[in-house]
């Protein structure tokens, strides 16, 4: 059965595509994992088929990113809206300042959330200009506890094309909407978090990886599941884990092993990218919304040159085969979200009906 | 294909069996959710299609058990462990007590991190002889802020009959792994939760049925996602929510009402035990533990004469194709869980399955 052609080209920006081999795999087992005789939604987290899955999912995910032991692996749920609550809790502690960077919707909701927790230091902004660039004037708070950025911004179409300079501070990030997109050095991070339903599985999971020394400065009696520890003492399965959800991201791993790693993943959405912003700066009619210099390889935001016209693109593309290009209700606009398993020939077919479009409406 | 054949009987406590055709369905929409042209896993949670999924959901659960629009229907994460701790947070003011009745584990659970939050009255208890039985004298505190009980003992096998009598208190239950297995008067609850991978579908989503009038009781700046408000002002989509696991349930909701509803389920459900418990009483080779007035219907916990006969009877029924029968690490034994979707074929094999054993070993 070709699939595929049946598939449109699904611009989501999450949940997100997922590769065909994964979603074939997930087909395989659904009824009976593995010949065990169980499907895999089916099967106790307690088994040894589910702890064989968990366990290289996580060997997997530090192969990728070549991250050692003094790293933690946590498998967590609530999204990175509860990594939010989760990071200040543990790691702020009485009297201190955390430092946030607020480069969007999502790292501004972050920083609200730590204000519950202590003192918060907005050690830089790009609020000014509707977040439409990645600030490079950072003013840390003088001990801060840590400092939090969010690495890419799906609403607004920006990354940081670097690591924020922190110096000898705990870098945190939110990578929900980036990590495995590319290389990462991890030894510059002290926590990064992501939600899996964009670059790295289905939604329900959520990838905490940390520096176990930071462990310690958990206070006592948080509420079980908002304690990192209690992840790290049981493997992730203090209670039941959303088995499947880490089922598909042991998919998603291993998918991007046998494409070659990040650096081929990585290598691959750059050209994506190119392509889709090229085909925005050769136009008049499209208007990129992002800095240049601050453009995601994740999310390409653009505008068209009234709402009117808007509208239009996003109902033809729709019936065309284009689908999620609507951009965020904050912000209007197109959006095209090309994670990992987006596939380059959509990019392609988009930059083709882009042309078509203009030579129509323009 | 007829994919029964190849599938064992799988008596896991959870994650658990699930109807087939709810694994059918998962199946057919796995690449493209009927002809959208995109995946089940890898839709917006803010498409039409989605919102429809759990909109459906909701109304269906409350089909199922009759319950009007005073009751709010929140779709949240963590489990019915992180619910032991939203509890306290949100229901038990300062100053305030709140009695728990500890019937088991996982009760005991509830009741130790409901203590991080305020006074706790252990109002009934059956430690006394291994939580073999559902305690019928209840001492409640003074005016307490809720009373919280967990009406089905997964690893002990036993289970409320009725609701504990508490007067005019608002009563909460933790139905982990019997909601839905029997017609309920949902009226008599103040609150109930339940995490899906037993009788309501994957992990990874837990369902909380609250009075609205509850919702006042939250005290300000919780953790966003530990703050019941979130899900309801909502609709439990303040952040992306567990999409997929949703959808299940969603679909066992379906399946449970073209059954024929709860009535039916819970008949069948008499019959499924009754066989079982009517293979161990008939016999002196087999013991049940649980107390017979306070037996489960969903989790048939027995004993044989011996450990080293517990351990052949296990290993020989595991080739027989009898998965999952090993009791709980802490306190051994057989445990048959046989929720929902666990077929009445299944439960007669296990009983023929029981006498040949006894022949060839008693």
């Amino acid at each position: 059965m070709n699939v595929s052609k049946e598939r449109l080209n699904n611009f989501s920006a999450g949940p997100a595509v997922l590769p065909l081999s994964v979603l074939e795999a997930v087909r395989e087992n659904l009824f009976n994992y593995q010949g065990t005789g169980i499907g895999i939604m089916e099967m106790s987290h307690r088994s040894a088929p589910f702890e064989e899955i968990i366990q290289t999912a996580e060997k997997d995910l530090r192969e990728l990113l070549g991250m050692d032991d003094s790293y933690a692996v946590l498998f967590t749920t609530g999204g990175a809206t509860n990594q939010n609550s989760m990071v200040p809790m543990n790691l702020l502690g009485k009297g201190q300042t955390a430092d946030y960077l607020v480069t969007g919707y999502w790292a501004e909701r972050a920083m609200k959330e730590a204000t519950k927790f202590g003192t918060i230091h907005v050690a830089g902004t790009s609020k000014d200009r509707e977040y439409s660039y990645i600030p490079t004037e950072i003013k840390l708070s003088q001990a801060p506890a840590y400092v939090h950025f969010t690495s890419n911004n799906t609403i607004y179409g920006t990354q940081f094309s670097a690591e924020p300079e922190v110096g000898r501070n705990v870098l945190v990030c939110d990578a929900s909407s980036d990590l495995l997109c590319r290389w990462i050095e991890i030894e510059k991070y002290g926590l990064v978090y992501a939600g899996a339903q964009k670059n790295l599985g289905t939604a329900g999971v959520t990838i905490v990886m940390m520096k176990r020394d930071l462990l310690s400065r958990t206070p006592a009696n948080l509420p079980v599941l908002m304690d990192y520890n209690t992840y790290v003492k049981d493997g992730s399965m203090f209670n039941t884990p959303p088995t499947f959800s880490i089922y598909v991201s042991a998919l998603v791993f291993k998918w991007i092993k046998q494409e070659g790693g990040l650096k081929v993943i990585e290598e691959r959405n750059r050209k994506k990218a190119a392509i889709l912003y090229q085909a925005i700066d050769s136009s008049e009619f499209f208007r990129g919304t992002a800095e240049k210099s601050s453009r995601s390889l994740m999310n390409i935001t653009f505008r068209l040159p009234s709402e009117e016209l808007e509208k239009r693109f996003i109902k033809e593309a729709e019936s065309a085969g284009f689908s999620g290009l609507k951009g965020h209700r904050n912000v209007g606009g197109m959006r095209a979200s090309i994670y990992n398993a987006f596939p380059a020939e959509g990019v392609t077919e988009l930059t083709q009906f882009m042309k078509d479009f203009e030579r129509r409406a323009g």
